[in-house]
Order: C-alpha cells, then sequence, then structure tokens
C-alpha cells in the first residue's frame, strides 16, 4: 500500500462567501491518479464552556438542515485575516454567549467532512468563566444561549444533532467519569 | 425569538459526482429572510464494529485534507438508490473490512457541519462479527484494515482526526465505563 500522495493540479469552479468549491488531482507514490471535488472552507473553532454545573450551550435556527432549535456549543468560524485560533474563540465565546473565561485548553482537533471539504474545527476547554464585558455581546435575535445543567449532560448528548457539539460533550462526558 | 422558517427559494449552482452546490432563501416567522449558500449530500452511514477485544479501524489517505493515514471506522456513502441505511452499513461493513454482524444497533447520527451542509450520517454499533462471504469484499489498495485493541481506545481517540469517527469512539469509551 502507497497511501502518499501529492497534489498535481487545482482549480476554483466557485467562490462563495463562506466557502468555496474546486477540484484537484493528487498522484500517490504508485503513479496512480485520482480527482478530488473539494470545499475549501476557513475552518473554525469550537468552546466547551464549563462552569461548576453548568456547560453553556446555544439553540439556533440551520435552515440548511431544516432544524429550528439546534442544541450545539459555541463556536465561530475563522474567518478574520491574521486573527489565531485562540484568539477567535476568546472572541466568539464574548460574542455569542457574552462570557469571559480565565483558563484555556485546546482538547481536540478534527475534520467534519475529510472525504470532500478541508473544514478543520479546533475544540477548547474554557473554564473560570465571568461575564465579559457588555459592548463585546454581538446581538443575534436567533440564537438563545442555555446554561444546561452538568447533571443532564446525557440529555443534551441524545438531544444533538451537531457533530462538533457530540464531540465536545461525549468528551466532557468521559472527563467527568475519569475525574470521579 | 422566532426560530422557526420556511424555504421559499431553491436554485442549484453546479452539480458534482459525490456532492451539489445551491442556494437557497429561508423566511422566518417573524418576516425575515436569509439566503444560505448550501451543500447537498446524500448523507452516510458509519459502523462501530466491535467484538471482544478490538474494534475494527480504517487507515486510508484522505486527499482533500492532505493526510495519508486516517484513522476512521469504516463508513460509506447512501449513493444507492432505494437501499435502507442498516443495508447500506450492513454492505458497507462486508465491503470495507470483510466482516459481519449479527446485532445491530444505531446509536447516533448528526451533521457533520449544519451551517453549510445536509450531509446527515447515521452511526451503527455493529456486533457478534464474523468474516463475511469473500465476494462481497471490495478491493481497494489503499484502505488498510486496523484491528485495534479495545485496551488501547485513548490512543486511537487522540490519533483521530475524523469527526464521525471520534464520535463513535468517544460514545464507545463512555459505554465502556458505565458497564465497567
Amino acid at each position: 500500500m502507497s497511501s502518499r500522495f501529492d497534489r498535481v493540479h487545482s482549480e476554483t469552479i466557485w467562490r462563495g462567501k463562506i466557502f468555496s468549491l474546486g477540484r484537484e488531482r493528487f498522484r500517490h507514490h504508485d503513479g496512480k491518479e485520482v480527482v478530488r471535488e473539494k470545499v475549501w472552507h476557513p475552518g473554525a473553532v469550537a468552546m466547551l464552556a464549563v462552569d461548576d454545573d453548568h456547560v453553556w450551550l446555544t439553540r439556533q435556527p440551520r435552515e440548511v438542515v431544516g432544524v429550528p432549535d439546534s442544541l450545539e456549543i459555541p463556536a465561530g468560524k475563522l474567518d478574520v485575516e491574521g486573527e489565531a485560533p485562540l484568539a477567535a474563540a476568546q472572541r466568539e465565546l464574548a460574542e455569542e454567549i457574552g462570557m469571559r473565561a480565565e483558563r484555556w485548553r485546546e482538547i481536540t482537533s478534527f475534520y467534519t467532512s475529510a472525504g470532500f471539504s478541508d473544514e478543520r474545527i479546533i475544540c477548547y476547554l474554557a473554564e473560570d468563566l465571568s461575564p465579559a464585558p457588555e459592548t463585546e455581546v454581538e446581538e443575534d435575535e436567533r440564537i438563545e444561549v442555555v446554561r444546561w445543567p452538568l447533571s443532564q449532560l446525557d440529555a443534551a448528548i441524545a438531544a444533538c444533532e451537531d457533530a462538533k457539539s457530540l464531540i465536545a460533550m461525549l468528551w466532557l462526558a468521559r472527563e467527568r467519569v475519569r475525574r470521579s
């Protein structure tokens, strides 16, 4: 098996506001070539914000999948030029749920759909929470902030239909068992 | 907050082999409209195949994200017309790792990137494994089958960069703690 490869051609088909679309050709080291249709995405950060008894979640409409009230952890795209992922996570946490955190730790990162999209999400644990300055809060009437009891974490996992949020909450469930 | 909405317009921009691209407009029940760029995807199944001491994984190149040996659970797209998800999972398990399972259970389903793609993955637990008839095995020189010891599950979770596989293995880690 030779699974090393080089990209030998790349073309853009369409440029969108959030993602773009293209086609790339790769040559494996055994000489065989494959063509992949591809979504270029800037990537994202997601924040598992936890205080003593709660995890901070959001409910928001996801029109693209027809879900009116998707239960998710706070997150945001890496679409600010030159902004480091951790800085983006800190900004997004303030904008989305109005909180800041003293302690930050990257817990995992992953590709959401490695077969056709290069979207990668870096997930942080944010602890020692306190209210962020009001000026940072972004008004979005469609995002509802939900402070969810950790004692009901399994119910949040069961209700969640969003990959990044499932990963973060399953990770948290494992951590809590380890610490107990 | 009114987060109910109706789709009022849908147009296709591009049709690909695996996914297509479009633009849709939604009207929320407060009258406001949003436009979303969208990937249409057929969806997929993923199989958490577990025997007494091992979980069955694969290593494969993911050219689109530049990973030569992505560690994942077996999976496949729902691209056979009229095939039910469970039947697809059973077929894909045989094709990809050459195994069949007596016991099947849906453990979770999720959207991989609900903001821009309608890809939904249904994840099954497959148990009571035995070799599938040889004729079903699909030859793919790039997919390596890995029988991974459950005692090393945390190492697989740490090495994994693929969302669906992380979800399945974190789910399994939680289950194992619960049963112990």
